[in-house]
């Protein structure tokens, strides 16, 4: 009889934070590839470029004329998704016809003055910068809005529209369906077993290591053991943090420095600007909406996740389409199969090594 | 008083399918694009490619020589997910770290010989000869599997790497993700209102008409209220029906005739071989697992799901990235205004007319 070996033999994993399973099919990545290619990003931008929106001193489709900023500067989206007083949807009886009301609002945070820079090339100060940046949006809009989510769109692959190293914050008066899910997810667990589900798994991966991609003194990145995306990774602090705010200035410096690591091997792995989608996780601000009876947050652990879709070489990326849609996600290689290969590179980012 | 508008006003609407919200965002369509550019598919194929692993009389990667086919054609996908011997993954403890072995296989569905055809462009009666293939693929492999995926990969921007016009099966010993939710969803319907889901549905928008994009004698296509894609549509027959092996001929002569004035419709929309992942979705087949005590299926509705990713143009696509994989999917306009505008078109593909 064969004994069960993960790197051979396709499994299911269950990702506990979302309930959901990923069908691993770690033999698959020997299949020839003929479909579509990505276009690597452009390498020689220039500092500034005059026709970028946002460029220090340039204007805007909107008109405004950006400051002379120095280190990160937040406006708000001329095409937001989301306004900040829009009407409430009237209540409909039918089951199958539900509409809710929203708002909300959404801005864009440029990470640097410098055109040219993307995240893991900026001086880890600038990076701490950028922290400090997003605490503040979240806190501040926080006081108004229930969930709000900073994210970054790397990369042409991932939508990202403008080359300028930038994010994005949205806020929203609702709890979108993840957080919602993650927030079920996560209070089941602490209900069940008195420890928070994140803090629990963060032990459990820095006694294990085989996941393990990036460790600092107060951060470890790991590729999940429930990883979806061929190189997913997420980021925690050590200790029980349930939102930036709560994190001290150490903590900072050294998370600024564990983005810098986690980053830069993703740009090594395939020598390219290594598109993802990123963003934070953290407790919500059930303070503000008074429906909410229950507002602990105990079994909320502050995390970052990276999403990105390359799978085989900067122009290949996997295709989470059919299959995916309709029924599972799937990945072509194990979450320790990922880590190994991201830790084996350099945390010096290829284009500043001499 | 500003009164709501859905055609300006952000909303959510709910999926009651999947239990989870979309953010519809209608006045965010007029945003300008300077991101990412699909390559439009390449126009002028030949009949016959002598360098295709799916054309008549070729050898594949396997070894295997395909034969000269005339209608579809089936094969053993020689780069599966799935292993039909796979062993059992073992048990855990740690809820953190859950483990399943899966069994499985998966095949590739040529829909015609010909390498220059896709979809929209075959006569109704090989459509017809596609969706019996598409059944007895379902019914031979559901006599072993509990569920079986039948689906279409459309395009080079929805991963698909031969040009030849072809599908997939995959069959699974475990119920996916999207399946298991929908099973629950429809079952909790079904145990409140006595009766169907998509039935009712069905009934709602045939009376309603807003989101009909295609009507035929006996089926209906729509873009569904809660669509995700800009795009999207999902197929339904008028009266219930579990499964494709419940159809009579005169039904699934119509659901091919159904099948090309839809696909058409997707093509003349921006005058381009339009991507798209579609499957279907049916009851699944509970008898082959001893664990499942209620095996009823009287919930389920046969039905097809289209998840097209184009936005504003034949190169212009809807990123589904950081807000929507780490909050919500969001939509640009609203399911109305999708459905106006594919009714709006010929269901004539544009190539057959003279
Ligand atoms: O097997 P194919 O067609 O090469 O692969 C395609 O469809 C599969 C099922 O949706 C996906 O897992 C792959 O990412 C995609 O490229
Ligand atoms: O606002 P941006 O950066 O132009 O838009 C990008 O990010 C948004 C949020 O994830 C997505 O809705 C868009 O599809 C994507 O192109």
């Amino acid at each position: 009889e064969i004994t069960f070996n993960p790197v051979d033999h396709p499994h299911r994993r269950y990702n506990p934070l979302t309930g959901q399973w990923i069908l691993v099919s770690p033999h698959r990545a020997k299949r020839p590839w003929s479909g579509q290619d990505e276009k690597p990003t452009a390498d020689n931008k220039a500092s500034y470029d005059a026709g970028c929106f946002l460029c220090p001193g340039n204007t805007r489709v909107s008109g405004d004329v950006n400051p002379d900023y120095t280190g990160t500067y937040v406006f708000q989206n001329d095409f937001a998704a989301l306004m900040p007083d829009s009407p409430d949807a009237p209540m409909s009886d039918n089951p199958l016809f539900k509409t809710q009301g929203v708002r909300g609002l959404s801005r864009v945070i440029c990470f640097s003055p410098d055109h040219s820079k993307t995240l893991p090339e900026l001086p880890v100060p600038q990076i701490r910068n950028l922290v400090d940046t997003w605490d503040e949006q979240i806190e501040a809009l926080g006081k108004e809005y229930l969930w709000v989510q900073v994210f970054e769109n790397k990369g042409e692959a991932m939508g990202c529209s403008q080359p300028h190293p930038h994010g994005q914050v949205w806020a929203n008066s609702f709890l979108p369906n993840e957080i919602e899910r993650k927030d079920k997810n996560l209070r089941d667990y602490y209900q069940e077993h008195g420890s928070n589900l994140l803090v629990d798994y963060v032990q459990a991966e820095l006694n294990d290591g085989a996941r393990t991609v990036v460790e600092t003194k107060h951060w470890i990145a790991v590729v999940p053991y429930w990883a979806a995306w061929p190189f997913e990774t997420m980021l925690l602090p050590k200790v029980h943090v349930r939102r930036m705010n709560e994190l001290s200035d150490e903590q900072r410096d050294d998370l600024a420095l564990a983005v810098q690591k986690l980053t830069s091997r993703y740009d090594n792995l395939f020598q390219c600007s290594f598109p993802y989608s990123m963003g934070w996780h953290y407790a919500p601000f059930f303070e503000v909406d008074e429906s909410i009876a229950d507002k602990s947050t105990d079994h909320w652990q502050l995390h970052a996740l990276f999403y990105p879709p390359l799978l085989r070489s900067a122009t290949v990326k996997k295709f989470m389409v059919g299959y995916e849609m309709l029924a599972e996600s799937q990945r072509d290689l194990t979450a320790e199969q990922a880590a190994e290969r991201l830790r084996a590179l350099s945390d010096v980012h290829y284009k500043l090594e001499k």
